[in-house]
């Protein structure tokens, strides 16, 4: 059912060097230096729930498509933040999923849910409202055995290292157990301090008020507050992390003097802080952020864009992360610009932008990074992360900034048995991708061989210090 | 001349199989949820005039292009507003506009006169000077002759379903007549309020002692106003519509507070409001008809995204629709928060999404549709009604809200007789898109045929509960 | 080693005409319409100098490419403003362009390298560390001979008119030596007047002085400033000046009456004037430079949305166009309606529009284009003037304004032996542009042969009256 020329040109010429060229790299093992798997899973490596736990209710993905047609989250066995009723019986979740699967058809959603039927449960069936409790029974049984405990699986996907993103206020117990373990499998943080950072957020002063515990002194003054972040990333460091992470609305960027810096903070601490001053911290902080990257070396990846929990009425019902972050236009060619020109040439920063608009790939991203020593192009993100917007990508900014200007490949996923399956899809448009350039005769073979390894393998490990 | 294999990707497995999709659908019925045909036509029923009185001088998509190559609007046979001398033997307008014919090569324009010139007048010819007074004649006999009366032609291309667009004013009279005549054509109004609700137009407060007449009620508040309006749109109902249309230059919205809401409209009716009250008011609006749509459950169609007249000159000396109408950027996200987060979820509400800014589709319009329920995305608009911009369209927002969070096909014409051209581009392309699917291995054949025949009948069907 | 097929699609249908259309003109000769060779090179006729000073130093696309990747600019022998230390052996700078090569796989510059390798030095390897110090040799080697000398090149190219980019105030020496001498190429001046229309620039008071100085009068207040700008383009026309060109950050046009326009140039003389204000005098200056066009005949060009010199720190270090400009979004649709709507539709009046922001295409410059008489779409600019970005421009502009109202290729270029090279590809995308069309029956094969010598000279030519 997942046929192996998937994701190929039909051109014979095309296809066939592009599954010559995927099949040299669909081996190597996976680099994953981006990505939200709870280290939790792998600390404890308790059996994963039944399939709907596994593989419904924790994905935006999969849930936002249902409910764009009608499907309430209460029945996908998602909680009201008052606790109303919900379906808590997995096997009717899972059917009202499998009645809805026909939605997916086209999407990478499909495509990934295939590859980790087949690949990873052995099942190959299409999923559909008939066949819907066979296909529950055969992946709940697997759930039950040795070889499907999280690390187990960890092992057999040939995952080389997974990143995971944590809070600056986590105690990174998870990671500590983890290499404290006998277990030789790679985990490591990345340090995301965005909830200490915008001053406005609700639970700002608590998130404040953690950081300061965690270092187990006060932050009165900005510098404090300085001091207690650089010392939250060496406490990352030391756990293995070789990255930051920054969710951003705007990319802006704007350099304060310490006294306004401090002024700010203070008028924050006061819960007095108004929407142009919680912009211009952001916009200093992302510089500060890149003095310590430039300081400490690690990689700072800069996400920007998405309105988050653009349904009000549902983030008020369910809380975030429901399926509702929508992409707003990005500009990066004057937001960055303070940030680039102080800091972009400095030898041991890199930073690896991300873009939820592709409009900015040619215009902006492309010559930025065709420029700037420091940056790297981070592959496409979320709603791109998917055949035609690996093409598009890879279309738009090659003959600008080249290969060697990107990231190479990030799952970003929660959903930990997919990740063969993204990784795959990523092997193959390269693949295609490259193949198509042979094609046309703007590449030669010998140049694709090498280029295919990179994107699949050597990039990532490289910009991300791993 | 005209190939059946056009519009099909040349790589014969993607083709033959695009080819069988396309022949499944290609006999289906016409459904045309949206259009500007003139009710009038099918309601008197008379012969057609003369070719150029038919195709050239009511398309501005045709005159458009000539005036750009310097051809005067006046030798088009189009008449300024001071009644100036223009050209008015159709023989002399046709010769202009085979003279030019070259200049649609690669357009829609030429690919839909072409098959409208086989499939409705049997001419295979491609027009040019030298063939212009022959295929004049040609098609001039036909349209004397009875199976070219409109009614005719609407049997013969095999409509279901017609709807055509209507001011908010308009007392129906054609469509009464159409309905109390036994021809069994179903052709439906749809209620189009845009010259009610801008209160900078200068024939507004004409517009609104019309709305007050319709209703025979005088409107001194906004609750009159809102009435009115309500009522209107029951009218509309009565003679079938199930649709509204609302044509905005930026798809803002907003909720006044009732008094603010009436503030701004007294301003209006004494000649004082300002620009920014006619925003606020606009995007009030667009709030107060998704509560009716709600309410009554007509569909809500946004067009926005077009400054119309951009020449200030051509338009003071023909008037409005010379083809001088341009797109600007349009963010959908941060403009239609407001009302999505009010009404998006709501179980009897349809709002079909239309854009002329083809960066949005992939950032903005697809990661709305695939959450929303309330959305639909609206077929590529406009410049983008054509073979490479459907194709974009398809690829751009598929993968993010697949094909059942978008509307089927609209011809959005007002030349009645390229109607089956342009679902034929429509059916061709999206047969296209499927098959490349299949041949990647993205879908399963017995998907694909599944879904072309939504594409091209059933999501027009449903989305606008015809 | 360069391909005969290279840039066409592998689709044997696609490819077999492609290349029978490219064969069609590629040997006609190459019309330059806008570039930046320094016309000195032709007026002098002294031989280039060695490999590096020929193709690297002087290069951007190169130079940032490297950089990008941490190559320090002084490696590469450019020199920083204060005469620090930077490489002068041409040979090692040559070794580490060859050690980094394979960063341009997949750009147009390593297609542009390896043409003009092979068509005009006769090298067919493909450049690396190890041949480095051998290629370099023979390129040296032939550099030496007459056949080599910039007129030989230029009649070898078979250029039959190469336009410059000269200041408003440059004495245009060259061209008149050109011009004076036996020799028959046609070079042309073309009229850039930035520096002195910037009133903020550092410079702009002493660009006054020479544009005072080069017609002899005082320049006291607005009016004299015009006349001077007029006088200049008659010199510019009488030494063979068919166009004006015009980089500005944004397209931003406005009409001021004469006292406002004066107020702030007389605040610009005083040092003065504001941001706005020159934003203010900018945007009248486009409504002048327009009219001055439809008086003169002068072909108007615009280049707008690049940040200028965006990497500050390495603008204070090596001065301007290091390779740090970047794209800007651009809106033309607002910004250029004032002189559209006064100047568009004049008889006299050709205005070629450019973009780097690709967005725009088929949202803003299609639709104008299709409408407005005076203009014409200039090819893809810059990022864009590539395989896949030729390709887009084909695809998101054709379908609403045709081909017709584009503007041939230009090759922009200040690297004079890779002339050849970028008209080639042009040719070859154009070819395969409109091959895929015919073999998707949307042209015939008759009307392709025709466009295809359209596209590769006609357009350029009449475009800008040559």
């Amino acid at each position: 059912m997942v046929h192996p020329d998937r994701y190929f040109d039909p051109d014979p010429a095309i296809r066939k060097l592009a599954s010559e060229l995927y099949a040299s790299v669909a081996e190597l093992p996976l680099v994953c230096p981006h990505g939200h798997v709870d280290p939790c899973l792998l600390a404890d490596n308790a059996p994963f729930p039944d399939p709907s736990r596994l593989i419904i209710i924790p994905d935006h993905y999969i849930f936002r498509m249902l409910y764009s047609q009608g499907v309430r989250l209460e029945d996908l066995g998602i909680a009201p933040l008052d606790g109303g009723p919900h379906e808590e019986d997995s096997r009717k979740i899972w059917q009202v999923f499998a009645d809805h699967y026909h939605l997916f058809r086209g999407t990478p959603t499909a495509g990934w849910i295939q590859h980790e039927f087949e690949s990873v449960f052995g099942i190959s069936e299409k999923l559909d409202g008939d066949n819907a409790m066979g296909i529950y029974d055969q992946i709940a049984a697997k759930l039950l055995t040795a070889e499907f405990l999280p690390r187990a699986l960890f092992d057999s996907f040939n995952i080389e290292t997974l990143c995971t993103t944590d809070a600056a206020t986590d105690d990174l117990e998870f990671h500590r157990r983890i290499r404290e373990d006998d277990w030789e499998g790679s985990v490591r943080p990345t340090f995301r301090p965005d909830a200490v950072v915008n001053i406005l957020a609700p639970g700002w002063r608590d998130e404040l008020d953690k950081l300061s515990a965690c270092n187990g002194r006060d932050i009165a003054q900005f510098g404090d507050y300085i001091g207690a972040l650089e010392s939250r990333r060496e406490y990352f460091k030391s756990l293995g992390a070789t990255a930051t992470d920054h969710g951003v609305f705007s990319p802006y960027t704007t350099r304060l003097d310490p006294a306004e810096a401090d002024a700010i903070f203070q008028r924050a601490l006061a819960g007095e802080a108004d929407k142009n001053e919680a912009k211009q911290f952001a916009g200093h902080m992302l510089m500060e952020f890149a003095r310590m990257s430039v300081e400490d070396g690690l990689v700072m990846q800069l996400h920007p864009g998405s309105w988050r929990n653009h349904n009000t009425s549902l983030f008020e019902a369910f809380g975030p992360d429901m399926g509702c972050d929508i992409p707003v236009a990005t500009d990066y060619t004057r937001n960055l610009q303070p940030l680039l020109a102080r800091y972009g040439s400095r030898e041991n920063f890199t930073l690896v932008l991300f873009t939820l608009d592709e409009s900015t790939c040619s215009r902006e991203l492309a010559p930025l990074a065709g420029h700037y020593p420091c940056l790297r192009l981070g592959p496409p993100w979320w709603f791109q992360d998917s055949r035609e917007g690996m093409t598009r990508f890879r279309e738009r900014v090659t003959e600008t900034c080249g290969i060697y200007n990107t990231a190479g490949f990030n799952d970003d996923t929660r959903a930990f048995p997919s990740i063969p399956a993204r990784h795959d899809v990523a092997r193959r448009i390269d693949a295609n991708f490259l193949s198509r350039l042979v094609a046309e005769h703007v590449l030669e073979e010998n140049e694709a061989a090498e280029m295919i390894t990179d994107l699949a393998y050597n990039l990532a490990k490289s910009t991300y210090r791993l």
